[in-house]
């Protein structure tokens, strides 16, 4: 992956073996080991990224955002940290960093977010978990729980023994 | 922002102080003072971008879009400017400027657009209008109004005093 | 389209007169005559791309994908390949081409899919037949039907004469 373009700040901590397409913009951020990073894909400062995850093209994670090891993420996924963003404060001025606060979010260990999917802030998506693809996440998912819609809705509850599948 | 890759054409015109992240696609558009760019973002001919906007990573804002000043656009943003995209005529020839016309979209104002949405062409989001992440907006949107789903519906008209937000 | 930033893997095969904008990404696919690629497009091997097509900015075709001649792909468009795409296999080893199987999708002549769409894998979208903006299809689309919303529906079915249009 030498000589193809891509923006990876000095600050990033990469782990060991991490697989980064051409055309990504990381800063700040902490990748673990094995992961893949796809195309067009953007992560953000104090966004944490574990091992053996796939972060497919076109995703966007932003500050704020822990994904947990063995999570696949599909294409144009986009996460959110604040829930009324504005450009600008009421007197006019541009927003900073002060006038807003990162609402995190949680993604456990093997969930499978679907290509498309647009995960609101604050939330927790368990382990194991499958999002649709396409689906906006507006509350929490359980553990082994497959929510799919706008808003997501669940599918199919985890039951006994999916763990396994 | 030096030496990133970034494709600004020469016809761009760029305000005071704007702020360009890498992997940017501009050509023949307006970007007003103050305004930030996220990565990914290609802005077409014709379109102009106000002062004190963020328009963030993923976006895309076609020929015919005007976002006026203090605007927030979230990240995968798709604007439309065609009602019924074809790539060829009937005879099979490639379709080219003259073989559809540009249908317009107005943003007023401070109004801010959520992650992941899909905005319909020939359409006016108010000032100071929320538009919910992962939206498909297919009517104009009053001003100081919330809406989301898909297709938009109104969460939360317009209340006085609403303003001071 | 000299001189700018562009990963077109050797291994591409490009028709006559095919147009590419900046940052792209592709590798082992194929691409028909005189069709153009937008900004921030990634094609997969073994995804074919028919002559006259366009396929517009933010979009991701995966392998496995066939659209046919003079079709039209809008913007932030995603192609799944994987009914239940995983990181990892059960033992927590890395998923590789041989844990899973390419499920394939056909996007026949003339056909026309909104911006923001995401296709789901295994499907055909019938010729001349129209995606709206934003739609998820989980289902085969009919040769001249619309679909729109989430999951799509059949907004109009091929009425006789629909080819004229």
């Amino acid at each position: 992956m030498n000589n193809v373009p891509a923006c990876i700040a000095g600050d990033v901590v990469l782990g060991r073996d991490v697989r980064i397409a051409p055309f990504v913009n990381l800063y700040g951020c902490q990748i673990g080991d094995e992961t893949k990073i796809g195309a067009f894909v953007e992560i953000q400062k104090n966004a944490i990224v574990g091992a053996r995850c796939k972060i497919s093209s076109h995703t966007f994670i932003c500050e704020g955002v822990t994904i947990e090891d063995e999570c696949f993420v599909g294409h144009g996924v986009m996460f959110i940290n604040d829930k009324y963003p504005r450009a600008t404060n009421p007197d006019g001025s541009l927003q900073t960093e002060n006038d807003w606060r990162v609402v995190a979010t949680r993604v456990r260990r093997g969930a499978s977010i679907g290509s498309g999917a647009v995960i609101l802030c604050g939330l927790t998506i368990g382990a194991g978990a499958t999002i649709g693809a396409g689906a906006v996440v507006t509350s929490d998912v359980a553990a082994h729980e497959t929510v799919a819609g706008v808003p997501a809705r669940v599918l199919r509850p985890h039951q006994v023994g999916s763990e396994d599948l």
